[in-house]
């Protein structure tokens, strides 16, 4: 039995509390400043409020108050803040980290800088470590298709726990695998993590189709799956053009994150549901308005893509001509551009 | 304009008239001994009754029997019969195969042979070629997401024509070519036609979760696309190391059929039906019988795979433990085996 504090306890972050709860370790959620409620309910009447579920039997709730108490003897500590929040999950776990003790990311995202360079988080976080942690603190994510309330209700599902170090991947995954969990490992970080990284971004693009087939119906017996897939494959190839030039090796990244990750995404959560809404015909800000104004973490992620792609254009690292679908949606959601996306300019071949 | 004549009426055969129609080339679509019923209504009232529209108004259909007459002056010949019936296609066309005459196929498959050798369509039908035209017909073919009904409704997609010869590539992409039918040439044949025979297979392994959800419903806020999504990964893992070993050139086949095309495939016609079936409980026979006995395409397929990949083990051309998923289904449908997805033997690193 392991001690694993997971911070961050919204849907993410407690679904990942599931399998480990289920395998008899202690799991201690602490929430962030914004999880109050959420934490609130669970030790009210262990009913996580937004998964209107009861959490698993080992897991117990803490205020980020009582951030001290729920480390204390963690063995593993699970970063699941979302993406906006890393420099602060970074800075407020720093007194807390410890060369024996691994840090596994369920937080997605890229971080851009002013030239334009993408850094995974893992790298992005070793980096703003104070030095005489640096390159002492493991970071490992764990990438592939996983909707958490569908991690909470035990569906199957088959990801990737990636890393730098075999022995503590495999380490994390005897924590976590359940039989319905099936965790595999791989060292290729750099690929798997800008795979998921970008999925949210795309996600939204493939819900435009759906949102077109929402305000349009069927006609006669067609449904609206061709554009859909022709809009998946150009996500996909975009992904992975993107991530082979982050100088990333090109394997496990095609089948998982590349394709996997794409399609659950495609399906759940509020990216998705963005994305339909700009199908349906709404702007970007009448869009964001009935959802709330929520957070998304596909917009964040976009936004990075799409002003870092230009300056790595004119690095000569990247060609834009590579990513029509992505910065016909960056210009959609940020010039207020039409519709229109660039059919004619998909599936570009590799030049010799 | 053009002359181009369709060979087979179903749904793709009769599919792809659209765009031609509406680019005014003159369509010829001739039913085989299968169709009669087709080509009597468009006769009649020009209603497709499969497709329950009328095709478009350059459309004309022909009876087998008008064979002679339909491909009189065509400069282009489409093969749209379905996968069983590529020896009847290339026995019953030989007299009209001239090597002015590019031959398109939309039909789907690969052909096994005694040693496990499978070979992609247009390889196949240029091999069973009299002596006299082997090597002088060319024949090339559309991979992409492109269901038929949705052709007939002007839905959007991208597709590939694919072949040896680029400039015929290019004069029939001027064919076919629309504002809603986008088309992009590759010469990468092998890898694509690869890729977009295994599809339908392995749709029907992935609607098996389909088939799950159909069942049990909701669970809290959870559906059931973690399972889903993670046979899709699995499922173009696989497709990608099959069509590796078969030599081809691993490039577009990634992003358009290695996805798109399977992402259409899962949502629709009878192979999802299939495993949608099976998900639900029903054994093969059960599943066949609801379906009224149908020829399904996928299970053409997957007996191909399923016969060929042993075979191509003993050879060391395959490791089988590539293909847990396609193996498994194997063993559904044709030993009777129970539904018991192989999830810990998913996603198969690169070996060193």
């Amino acid at each position: 039995m392991a001690i694993v504090a997971i911070v961050g306890a919204g849907m993410m972050g407690s679904g990942i509390s599931w399998p480990l709860s289920d395998n008899g370790h202690e799991v201690r959620v602490v929430g962030t400043h914004l999880d109050d409620e959420i934490i609130r309910g669970i030790k009210f009447d262990r009913v996580h409020i937004r998964h209107q579920r009861a959490v698993g039997e080992n897991v117990t709730a803490y205020y980020l108050s009582e951030l001290d108490q729920a480390i204390q003897d963690a063995q593993v500590i699970v970063c699941g803040v979302s993406s906006p929040g890393v420099d602060w999950f970074v800075d407020t776990m720093t007194p807390y980290f410890k060369p024996q003790i691994p840090v596994l990311l369920i937080t997605k995202g890229l971080m851009g800088s002013a030239n334009g360079d993408l850094k995974i988080f893992p790298t992005y976080m070793n980096e703003r470590l104070p030095e005489q942690l640096k390159d002492k603190i493991n970071f490992s994510a764990v990438v592939g298709p996983c909707i958490a309330q569908e991690l909470a209700a035990h569906r199957q599902t088959a990801v990737y726990f990636v890393g730098s170090d075999e022995k503590i991947l495999e380490y994390l995954r005897g924590l976590f695998s359940t039989d319905y969990y099936h965790v595999y490992t791989s060292t290729n970080l750099l690929a798997t993590e800008t795979g998921v990284a970008l999925k949210n971004a795309y996600a939204i693009a493939i819900n435009i189709a759906i949102g077109w087939y929402q305000l349009s119906g069927q006609d006669g017996l067609a449904h609206m799956y061709n554009p859909q897939a022709a809009l998946f494959a150009q996500a996909l190839h975009e992904m992975w053009i993107l991530t082979s030039k982050l100088n990333a090796p090109m394997d496990e990244f095609v089948n998982l994150t590349g394709s996997g990750d794409l399609y659950v995404t495609v399906f759940g959560g509020r990216n998705a549901r963005l994305g339909q809404l700009l199908g349906q015909g709404y702007s970007y800000e009448e869009s964001l308005k009935k959802l709330d104004n929520v957070t998304l973490e596909g917009v964040h992620i976009l936004n990075v893509i799409g002003t870092s792609l230009p300056k790595l254009a004119d690095r000569g690292i990247v060609d834009l001509l590579d990513f029509p679908l992505i910065m016909h949606l960056f210009a959609v959601i940020n010039q207020n551009a039409e519709i229109n996306i660039p059919w004619d300019r998909f599936y570009r071949q590799k030049r010799n």
